[in-house]
């Protein structure tokens, strides 16, 4: 196999991932343990995305938490690109967004880019990013927000808020900038080359809105840090305070430790409304494993739970309690547990998530309309 | 002096302007006697506009007026980039389309480019593009169109409207198509860059609201061809007709025959809220003259009105009785008319014009907001 050099854009993400070069060359700050420790205080525990680094750096977390600590609440800036179907390794910004939520009390804004995805869609109508963002939405309503508190903001819809602020950003953004950062050429389409600036408002529309400065905290994959690199450029120049933001590493795709998973390909994505065959078959087929060639050779060496798909998978999200997680990892390593052995807890893991996700995800087709920013 | 080369674009106008050699480099169609007797046939007059070739050119004049023979009306759409005052220059285009819109009982969609001017000025704010939309507003009702047959569209006040069909425009612009034709280049910030397909939205928006295609015809200063270049470029691939053109040349502006008027050059434009007084002393200090240097060489050379400033602009739009205008044209010519007199002439015209102007500018407060599409 060749391997291919690592590129990590909103556009492109290639290679195998190294984390701690993408920190040196994004200029992120690792997650200090005193900052771990003032999260737990506030929260009242310690998220185990946080623990175990899934959930590995960001940008002014010491600043969001001092105005937190002065009673200046911060807001949840994330979104989605609703191109396709919502496979696991898009669930872990928002469940832990979703923790966030409810353990600081936070609004969260929800940014659906149906602009960006017709505009980089070489086929997409605009008819099928509406059809996959509706799908999209019940996804993220399934994971227990609070409508109350959460406010899905739609790029077109909501063009008549978010247009003129967005014209502020981009009237500071050279073509230079965007071409650099985002790998623009001279083909790009000049929507695309505009988009950035509208990935910017959420960061400051409810300041807007509210007519005071609220600060805010964006949780997001790492991939998307190029936009809000550029917001962070610009915000200061329009009188708002950078955003603050907590970013994740991705789910490693089922089928080995390359680029990131997605939905287009069938081999390296579970999707959230797949049945439990599907994920058996899956898992079955195409999980990547760490484990050796024959039941002898993995008796007798043990197998490698570091490069295991479906132990990262387990890590990631899906065993929470860190006991078993670690009995799993021994057993593996040892030959005690073998790969068969351990993709069945990962998919009955799956099949347990999804029985009751689905049925969220159909409840939530009834209150869809209460998410929507009026 | 030095001759600057002619350069015509949205965002520059320089130079002596070769109308003839535009009509080949932008690939216009010359207008011809039998489109203007069938413009005349349907109207029952011959708008003195298109007689003196004010307006010259075009872009499928013929199918357009096809089209309204078979019954399938056009609209009309101009617009306005509010960064200043409205000066006489801009009123050539309005006053043209204000009889189109009275002879074949055209709805007239108006565009204000706010976003583009916000877009465009290095210190202007938003506020003060704001404050000269709202003056401009009352120039353009001022001039008598139709308050139920005009549509006022805001960029930013409609872009809930006008972002979504902008985005189908522009996955069909690249970069480097908006670079050759608007003289971009890698500083130019990317709202700007974006912006030409949102001036390209009021040419389908009606077919979009109404749910038929409806032919469009653009009165428009030549300097904008680019944009509609790009548009008509476009709109077949979304499924609408290309839009049809009719353009004219610029007013020369008070100070001579280079570039074109600006509200910022106080030597060169005559505002619609100058006093009559400031009207005498801009006409008298600044308006190049034709004549000689000496009454008696006057006298005895004649003096010419093809490059006088005071002539050129009575023939554009002030006096449109031809036979008076032959008149005046001959008499300066034989050295029979001074250049005072000539300027006199041209005075009074200009008082008179806009001391029913201002009448009407001021009554139009009232009514600004029936021309806002709701």
């Amino acid at each position: 196999m060749v391997k291919r050099e690592m590129k990590v854009t909103p556009y492109d993400v290639r290679g195998k991932i190294d984390y701690d070069r993408l920190i040196n060359e994004f200029g992120l700050e690792r997650i200090t343990d005193n900052i771990l420790k003032r999260i737990e205080k506030h929260a009242g525990e310690m998220h185990f995305m946080l623990r175990r680094k899934i959930f590995f750096a960001g940008r002014d977390l010491k600043w969001v938490l001092d105005e937190y600590e002065k009673g200046n609440k911060f807001f949840l800036y994330t979104g989605r690109g609703p191109s396709g179907p919502i496979h696991l390794g898009h669930l872990g910004t928002w469940i832990f967004a979703k923790w966030l939520q409810d353990k600081f009390g936070a609004e969260l804004w929800f940014q659906f880019t149906d602009d960006e995805k017709f505009l980089l869609g070489k086929n997409e109508s605009m008819e099928e990013v509406q059809k996959w963002m509706y799908e999209n939405m019940l996804d993220i309503i399934a994971l227990g927000f609070d409508p109350k508190k959460t406010y899905f903001l739609v790029d077109t819809k909501h063009a008549g808020m978010i247009y003129p602020e967005a014209i502020k950003v981009a009237k500071r953004i050279t073509y230079s900038m965007v071409k650099s950062s985002f790998g623009f050429n001279e083909s790009t389409n000049i929507g695309l080359i505009f988009f950035t600036s509208v990935q910017a408002v959420p960061a400051f529309l409810p300041s807007v809105l509210k007519k005071k400065k609220i600060p805010c905290l964006i949780p997001h994959a790492i991939d998307q840090d190029t936009h809000f690199r550029i917001t962070r450029d610009i915000l200061p120049k329009l009188g708002y305070r950078k955003p603050a933001s907590i970013q994740n590493s991705f789910l490693t795709p089922l089928s080995g430790p390359e680029g990131k998973m997605s939905s287009s390909k069938s081999s390296g994505a579970i999707l959230t409304t797949d049945s439990p065959k599907e994920v058996e078959r899956k898992v079955k087929k195409y999980a990547f494993s760490g484990g050796q060639k024959t039941t002898k050779d993995h008796r007798e060496k043990g197998g490698n739970p570091d490069v295991d798909v479906a132990y990262q998978w387990l890590n990631y999200f899906l065993e929470e309690d860190d006991r078993k997680l670690q009995e799993i990892y021994e057993k593996y390593e040892s030959g005690e547990m073998l790969t068969s052995e351990l993709k069945e807890i990962l998919i009955d893991k799956i099949n347990a998530f999804l029985k009751e996700h689905q049925k969220k995800r159909e409840k939530a087709k009834k209150i869809v309309d209460d998410f929507i920013y009026k």
